[in-house]
């Protein structure tokens, strides 16, 4: 299993933030195909300080391919789009393999 | 559900390191009270350069005073001071809220 795991710092507007980020983005991940669970989290805390992130989203799939597939096809392009839209410069994307 | 996000800069010795995360640290961590799943990822590459990290670990809890009893308690505290003895500085520890 690979997944995207998607590391959001602080916006400077989080309520603005929030709204295009629940009610377009994540319909956009959602279409990508091959996808097989995401999993969004609010940042609350950090042991030791200020937290240096918002949110952290993460895109399951099967393998890299699957991935790599997604995020080239018109539904990961649009929601790329999407995101430096209304979050530009906010965003580290980090491709991580789960397990053996 | 909230979850423990540890995310790890790379080691300067990436085999002692994982070794030492493997054999030691993953164990103690697994002795934690309350913990519900574990899940580890290994950092393959990063959308737009080099990743800045080299390891994603996610500890999930029922909440988040399972979380923090967790952090307190002996399995805890021995799992930190493990990570101390082989990674200090390494690593960046985020409190995540799941869903709603």
């Amino acid at each position: 299993m690979v997944k995207l795991v998607a590391l959001y710092k602080k916006p400077p507007d989080p309520e603005g933030f929030d709204r295009n980020y629940t009610q377009t983005h994540v319909p956009l991940v959602q279409k990508w195909p091959g996808l097989r669970r995401v999993e969004i989290g609010k940042v609350t805390g950090a042991i030791g300080g200020e937290p240096p992130y918002y949110l952290v989203a993460e895109m399951y799939f099967d393998d890299v391919d699957a991935l790599k597939t997604a995020l080239r096809s018109p539904e990961g392009r649009a929601a790329g789009e999407n995101l430096q839209s209304f979050a530009p410069g906010l965003v580290t994307m980090l491709y991580v393999q789960v397990g053996g």
